[in-house]
C-alpha cells in the first residue's frame, strides 16, 4: 500500500475524524500520567506493585488464574503457541489464513520458534467446527481470532466457539484466543470477558485498539503457563527493567473506555448504515458485530482520492487517511469506532454522507 | 540472591546513596516529558520523526552508517549475532563466560536462535588476543563486552582491542560490541565512541545504565545490517507501535549526562579508594577504569548486614541495598557512580567511611 500524500494531508487537516480515539501524540501519555504520583516506584524486570497489580486486575477480568504484561501481542502470542507446542512435543499449530501471525510478523513464529502452521478455513470466511474436525495432522494448539480483523471483524456465533472449545478439549488441542479486540466484541455476544475466556486455555488482549493506550498486551492462563511465559519473555528481550509507561497508560485507558464498548458498537452499526446508503459502497460485515468494519468502494483509487480530498476540505470531516486497492476498480479501508465519532455534530455528519451520496453517483 | 528485607528497608530510608542517578520512579519519565510538546506525534512501528531523528543522532555518535532503536539490549544483541551467523552460514559465536547473554537471558540465543556459544577466556579475566587466535572452531562472530561488567568492569588495554579487531577482520569473524556501558569507558580510553565503534562491525548501547533513562537500546552498524535487524525486531515482538516513552527519555538523559562520564569515572576512583581504606575490603578493579567497580568484603553476610543497617540509620548514607554471598565468609556488591555521589556532603561521606573503618576492624 503506497500512501497518497495529498489524501493524508487533507485528512490531517480535518477537524473531525469518524474513527478512533484521537491522534497518537504525546498527549496520550501525558493524560495517563497527569494523575500519577512522581514518587511512585517503577516496576523492575517484571516485579513491583505497578505491574503485579495490573496483571492481577486483568487475570480477574479475564477469569484466569494468572496474567503477564508484555510489550507486544506479537511477542505474547508467539510465546503462547511455543509453550503449548513444547508441552505436547508437537511443533504445529493452526490458525486463519489472515491471522496476524501469518501476515504481520515477518514469520517470527517460524523463524524464531520453528513452529509449522496450518492455515484453517477460507480467507474470506471464519474457521468453522468442521475445519477443526477435518484436520488431518496433529496440532498442539488452535488459535482463534475474535473478531477476524482482516475480513472486517467477523464473528462466529457463540455456540460455534463453545463447540470448537469442547472439541479441542476432547482431542487434547490447546485453544488460544487472539483477543486483540476482545473488549470490542463483548456487547455483541452479551458475555463477560471471563465467560469467553473460560472457553480458551490462553488469552491475549491488547491495549491500543479500542482501549486507546500506548502499546502493550496481557497474556493470561493457568499459573504454570504464565510462569513459563515469563521465561520466554526474557528470552525474547521483552522483560524490560521498566514497562510502566505502557502499564500505567493501559490501566488508565482501560478504566476510561471499557464501559464505552457498547456505545462504540452501536455507533459502528449506525456509521456502517450511513456508508451503505451511498452508491458503490458496501461494508463488511454489512452490519458490524463490534466497533469495526471495512468499507469497500467500487471506484478506482485515484479518482476516489480526489473525491475524498474535496469532501474533507469542504466538510472538515475525515473518513479515512488511506485507500487500499483491492482490484483495478475497487478500494477498501478499515473503520474502528472510538471516542471521536460522537464528537462530530450530527448535521456535519449528515452533510458529509449527503455529499458522498452525490459524488459517488 | 535472597533479599534481606531489613537491609533494603534501612537503605530506602537513607537520605543519600553513594551510587546511581537516583530512584527509579515515575519522576524519571515525568522529568524527560515535562518539556515535550503534547501535540508531538508518536513514532509508528519504527517510523516517524521521533525515532528516526534519534537513530540518526546515535548512528553519528557511534560513527556508524545506521542505527535502530530497540526496547532492550537482550533483543538487540541476540539479533546482531543471528544476523552475523546467517550471513556466514555458521551458527556459532564466542563470548566471555560471564556475558549477559550467557547468564541473564534464560538462554534466549540458544532457545530462539539455535546458536551455539563458545565461552572464551577465564571467568575472572578478560578475553585476550591469544584466546581468539587459539579458537579451534569456526565462529561467525565474537562479542566483546566493554567493560566486562560481572567482574567489576575490567577493560583490556586499547591496543588489545585493536589487535583483536584486526585479527577478526583478517579471519572473516564479525566483531560485535556489547557497549551497555560504552559511554562510561570513554574517559579511560580517551577515545570517542566513534573511534571505538570503528573497531567493531556492530555496536549495542544502553540508555538506563550511566545515562539513567527508562529502558531501551540502540543497535548500530552498516545499512544492510540494520535493515535486517528491523525485520528481526518485528519477529521478536519489539517493533512496538509506540516506543517514544523510551526514546524521548533516552534522548533527554543522554543530553543531560553524556558530558558527566569523566566526572563519574573520577568519582569512582575516589570512592573505590575510600572503600579500600577500610579493613577487609577490596574493590575490583582496585582502581576503576569506568564509573563502576565491585566491592568485596571478607565478612559473613548476616553480620555485615547488621553493621550496614546500623551505619545507614546513623549516617543517613546508603552504601548498597544488597549483599551477594561469594563464599561462607565473604560478600560483594556493585557500585556504579552517577549523579548521586556528588550530592553527598563531604563531611557526611568522611563520617560513613570512618565508621566503616571502625566497625570492620
Amino acid at each position: 500500500m503506497t500512501e497518497n500524500i495529498s489524501l493524508v494531508e487533507a485528512f490531517k487537516q480535518t477537524k473531525y475524524q469518524i474513527a478512533g480515539n484521537g491522534k497518537r501524540d504525546i498527549q496520550v501519555l501525558k493524560e495517563a500520567f497527569d494523575q500519577v504520583d512522581r514518587q511512585q516506584e517503577s516496576d523492575i524486570y517484571g516485579n513491583g506493585k505497578i505491574i503485579e497489580a495490573f496483571q492481577e486486575k486483568m487475570a480477574t477480568y479475564l477469569g484466569k488464574e494468572s496474567a503477564v504484561f508484555f510489550p507486544s501481542g506479537t511477542m505474547a502470542q508467539q510465546i503462547a503457541l511455543r509453550i503449548w507446542c513444547d508441552e505436547k512435543g508437537v511443533k504445529k499449530v493452526a490458525y486463519h489464513p489472515l491471522s496476524h501471525l501469518e501476515i504481520h510478523e515477518e514469520d517470527g513464529l517460524k523463524e524464531l520458534h520453528y513452529i509449522e502452521t496450518i492455515l484453517l478455513g477460507e480467507e474470506a470466511g471464519l474457521i468453522e467446527l468442521e475445519d477443526v474436525q477435518n484436520l488431518e495432522e496433529e496440532i498442539a494448539c488452535l488459535l482463534l481470532e475474535l473478531p477476524q480483523r482482516e475480513i472486517g471483524g467477523k464473528l462466529p456465533d457463540y455456540q460455534t466457539i463453545v463447540k470448537i472449545s469442547e472439541y479441542c478439549k476432547e482431542k487434547g488441542i490447546r485453544l488460544h484466543l487472539d483477543g486483540a479486540r476482545l473488549f470490542e466484541i463483548l456487547p455483541y455476544y452479551q458475555k463477560s470477558a471471563a465467560e469467553i475466556g473460560s472457553l480458551f486455555d490462553s488469552v491475549y488482549i491488547s491495549f491500543y485498539k479500542g482501549i486507546g493506550g500506548l502499546a502493550g498486551a496481557i497474556l493470561a492462563g493457568g499459573k504454570e503457563f504464565t510462569q513459563q511465559s515469563k521465561v520466554w519473555k526474557r528470552r525474547h528481550g521483552g522483560d524490560l527493567i521498566s514497562l510502566y509507561p505502557y502499564i500505567i497508560s493501559a490501566d488508565y485507558y482501560f478504566d476510561k473506555r471499557i464501559s464505552k464498548m457498547e456505545q462504540y458498537y452501536e455507533d459502528a452499526i449506525e456509521l456502517a448504515a450511513l456508508f451503505n446508503s451511498c452508491p458503490s459502497i458496501q461494508t463488511k460485515p454489512a452490519v458490524p458485530v463490534s466497533n469495526m468494519f471495512h468499507v469497500h468502494i467500487a471506484w478506482p483509487k485515484e479518482q476516489l482520492e480526489a473525491v475524498l480530498e474535496e469532501i474533507y476540505y469542504k466538510t472538515g470531516i475525515g473518513l479515512t487517511s488511506y485507500l487500499r486497492q483491492t482490484n483495478q476498480s475497487s478500494v477498501s479501508f478499515e473503520v474502528s469506532v472510538g471516542d471521536q465519532y460522537n464528537s462530530i455534530p450530527r448535521d456535519k455528519l449528515r452533510e458529509v454522507f449527503q455529499l458522498l451520496q452525490v459524488k459517488l453517483k
